[in-house]
């Protein structure tokens, strides 16, 4: 191993901790470190106050994410020793949307006097659910104005996204909206903590701004009109209080600067790139750096990412943005609601502790189930519906029906929900070539990539890294450290050096195609009950 | 107590064992015994063969039913030492349709030296399924020659009824279709041994032949000419080797023979009731005789049985019978083709052992099982649609939903089955005015009786018996006696006094009405959810 190559930090901002990885250019890892934050998710009461917080809230205390980072860095570098001056970038991945308020100097308005005890104020976590009701207005005003924007976004503006969570606290907290000077995600808060520039030149994600903020490169947020008529000081906040430069994952966001270097225990100057959301960290924490390619980063819930060399509004997409994953392709966002956490509610349910003997009897069914069948929408659907309040079923239930029927049906399911959305990508013109499968599950459940492999009838590569995101972020920031110190002229090649899979190592999971017939007749079945199941609750 | 008072045996013969019990005409039960079958369900192989059978095959051994019914009476003879001079009649109830092809002088076919290793030549127990194909052919003819009859039956012959099972033989053992002189039910049968008379003045019931052999008063059996259009030998059987009297159950078959007096040990002249449908002898068995009352018998599933005054065809009811259930009323027969085994069923898939904490956890939810819809067709719907086919589903599901949310909304299903059961007669101009529960499963289960009566918003008289097809029997030979005998002029007089429960001891469940709205809704829900399924098979 040579010992001069350039090494990147990957920093990957996870809902419970923070993990650090250090890569070095032809992808050996020299150092993984994780730290727990402090306060982890806040969902009962503030770290300053005993009031109980609303349902639905999730919050988090922003300087955990500083001091955990600073704590992973350090143990990581220090776990074989290595030099700290052959670390040429800094990548970061964050939960999104998770965001805040903070003030021009990137004060966050929950460590000031006047608002550590107000609860909207603190950094909302990607899962905090108190904007329903203005999720809701927006959705329905950008419908009656027929919004263009909606087509980037399957037609719908999530509950979990970036304006629904400003407009809750100018609503509900309006002291809290007149004080914030900036709005932003926390991976740009940390990235420009990391970098600290000031205010107007703080470099924002395009990832974020396009999957979360409504944001393209032609039209900006959304339009300021319509911001307008949700709300004049929506349009506000999006005329005034976000400022930056928008940059794709990959971009030079700046250099580290000496107050976070000696945080980090780093030298100053390393190269920082611009943020990313964790899920699209994926895409070239798994090598892939080209179109074609729909990476399924499969866990609690799946993100299924593609890059493409065209614009195509595809219905029922979740985002479509410009240089979103990527510099200089259009990353397509998809995903499936609930995946691991599906699994692990029937097994629960089913009063069951393991997998591993209802895997097995799982397997031993034929395809179909025997006529079971499952529609996977406990925690509602993402593509291509974008809904979050269906349900789902299971029906052909007899008394011969077991719980391995139950378990192949959802996993049969799960992988038809797949099915769909390459149905509607490749309808949609957009080319889907070759399958990844990454994240914990397909490593801890290698029953469901069998049956994704039968139920799509090709096969899928299960990349053996479970911790794609991590290693994105340093592909991502050894990108951004340029050629002449990472030796990389394209992210591609970086991503393909530091993160794929040599051949020997390879894992395909190859397709049994004897059965496609049955699964392409329970697929049709699986869609008309989703169509149903649509009409039934509607 | 009066020890001169008369005395009846009701002997109820069931899936693997029969019952003896003694009632006097105050209904002091005095003296109960039961006795298994030698040879139980006979489904793997005959007594006289290693020979597998194949599968859906269920018979039983003839000899059988009447060594347990002569060991059953002499317990229950004994066990208080009842004067057998006090017997003054006899009920058979039996499960149906239970059926055997005979010889002229009534030796069953399967004891004959020729036939006894042959499947086909021994009774076929009521749950034998082994004429898929033949009643699949009698319903397409039917239909095509729009047969009147069907109407009497919800358009549709059951699979487990007299004719398909005779057809089956004819079809597959045409030798013992050849040798048959006399093919009749069980219940009939035993009637026959027990009078001893010659074949063609044999006592047959109305209640079985007019539940299970497509018989009325004024048609006789189907018609000829469709039975011919089926298969020519198939009306050579109605009209030549069906050969008997129709008796209404409690009506005079006869007197107890010498020979069969000996075998039970009581003595010779005892009057005899024309047989009767075990679950059909429910009704009695609780004291009802009068029109308008639904007499609930659950189980493992249930028959729900109402006389009415008038003939009305009424689109889905099993079958519609002059006389059926008791002289000079119309009995309508409905069912549910899961009830306690669907409990069982979904016990035994959540793994859990015991309904108690289940129930109380499903009782501690709304009414409507938070949004958890169940349809309960595990083993597919007999009222209104006579469809076996038909599967069962759970709707409505998210990662929130737990094992009570699934027992809760079966028993709520279950429920929606019998209103929906009731909506169908109401509409067809029946009064539905008072509902009786028996059965093993009220006593075993509260919360469905509970559930019931919220569902229906009605009051359920729980009849705390658990023997009602039993003492139905009993009643039916009390009232056969004659009232010279008995002391009764009608059979009400004899359900009343013998079988009904005294005010102080009745057992009321009463609805809450405050769900009436809930339970309103979820049941409109719960017939959208049956349309979709109904329509999504077919």
């Amino acid at each position: 191993m040579q010992t001069d190559l350039p090494i990147a930090l990957g920093l990957d901002f996870g809902t419970e901790s923070v993990r650090a990885v250090l890569i070095d250019s032809e992808g050996n890892e020299l150092g993984v470190a994780s730290s727990s934050y402090a306060h982890g998710q806040i969902v009962d009461r503030l770290p300053t106050s005993q009031a109980q917080l609303p349902p639905r809230f999730a919050l988090q205390a922003p300087l955990d994410w500083i001091e955990s980072a600073a704590e992973a860095t350090r143990l990581a570098v220090q776990q074989n020793g290595v030099s700290r001056d052959r670390i040429v970038g800094i990548g970061v991945d964050f939960t999104s949307c998770t965001m805040l308020p903070t003030l021009a100097d990137g004060t966050p308005l929950c460590e000031t006097e006047s608002f550590q005890h107000t609860p909207l104020a603190w950094p909302k976590l990607w899962k905090h659910h108190g904007a329903i009701d203005q999720t809701d207005r927006m959705n329905r005003i950008a419908r009656d104005r027929n919004e263009s924007f909606l087509s980037r976004y399957g037609g719908i503006i999530g509950l979990e996204w970036f304006f629904p969570k400003v407009l809750e606290t100018i609503e509900l907290a309006p002291e809290v909206a007149d004080a914030a000077e900036v709005w932003l995600e926390a991976g740009d808060w940390f990235v420009w903590q990391l970098v600290g520039c000031d205010a107007p030149s703080l470099p924002r994600s395009t990832c974020q701004a396009g999957y979360k903020a409504l944001w393209s490169s032609e039209d900006g947020y959304a339009n300021a009109d319509y911001l307008a008529a949700v709300d004049p000081k929506l349009a506000e906040v999006a005329a005034k209080k976000m400022p930056g430069r928008l940059l794709s994952p990959g971009e030079k966001a700046g250099v580290l600067c000496e107050e976070m270097a000696d945080r980090l225990g780093l030298p100053a100057g390393i190269a920082v790139s611009a943020a990313t959301i964790d899920a699209h960290s994926g895409v070239p924490g798994v090598g892939e750096a080209e179109s074609g390619t729909l990476v399924m980063v499969m866990g609690t819930s799946s993100c299924h990412m593609l890059n493409a060399t065209k614009f195509q509004a595809v219905p029922g997409v979740a985002g479509i943005v410009d240089g979103g994953i990527l510099p200089g392709l259009f990353g397509y966002e998809t995903g499936q609601a609930a995946v691991g956490d599906a699994f692990a509610w029937l097994l629960k349910l089913l009063n069951l502790d393991s997998f591993d003997q209802l895997a097995k009897d799982a397997l031993e069914l034929p395809a179909g189930s025997e006529g079971v069948l499952c529609l996977d929408w406990m925690n509602g659907c993402r593509t291509p519906l974008m809904d979050g309040s269906v349900k789902g079923a299971f029906t052909g239930l007899s008394l011969d029906t077991t719980p391995a029927h139950l378990y192949r049906s959802l996993l049969e399911a799960s992988a038809f929900g797949v099915r769909w959305i390459v149905d509607v990508l490749r309808e949609g013109g957009i080319a889907v070539d070759r399958f990844v499968a990454t994240g914990g599950l397909p490593h801890h459940n290698p029953a469901v990539v069998q049956i994704y492999a039968d139920v799509l009838a090709t096969e899928i590569e299960v990349h053996p890294s479970q911790q794609g995101p991590a290693i994105g972020a340093a592909v991502l920031g050894m990108f951004a450290a340029g050629p002449s110190r990472s030796g990389f002229e394209t992210i591609g090649q970086a991503a393909q050096s530091m993160a794929s899979v040599d051949d020997v190592d390879r894992k395909i999971v190859y397709p049994n195609l004897g059965d496609r017939e049955t699964y392409n007749r329970v697929y049709q079945q699986y869609r008309c009950l989703a169509d149903q199941t649509r009409r039934g609750e509607s």
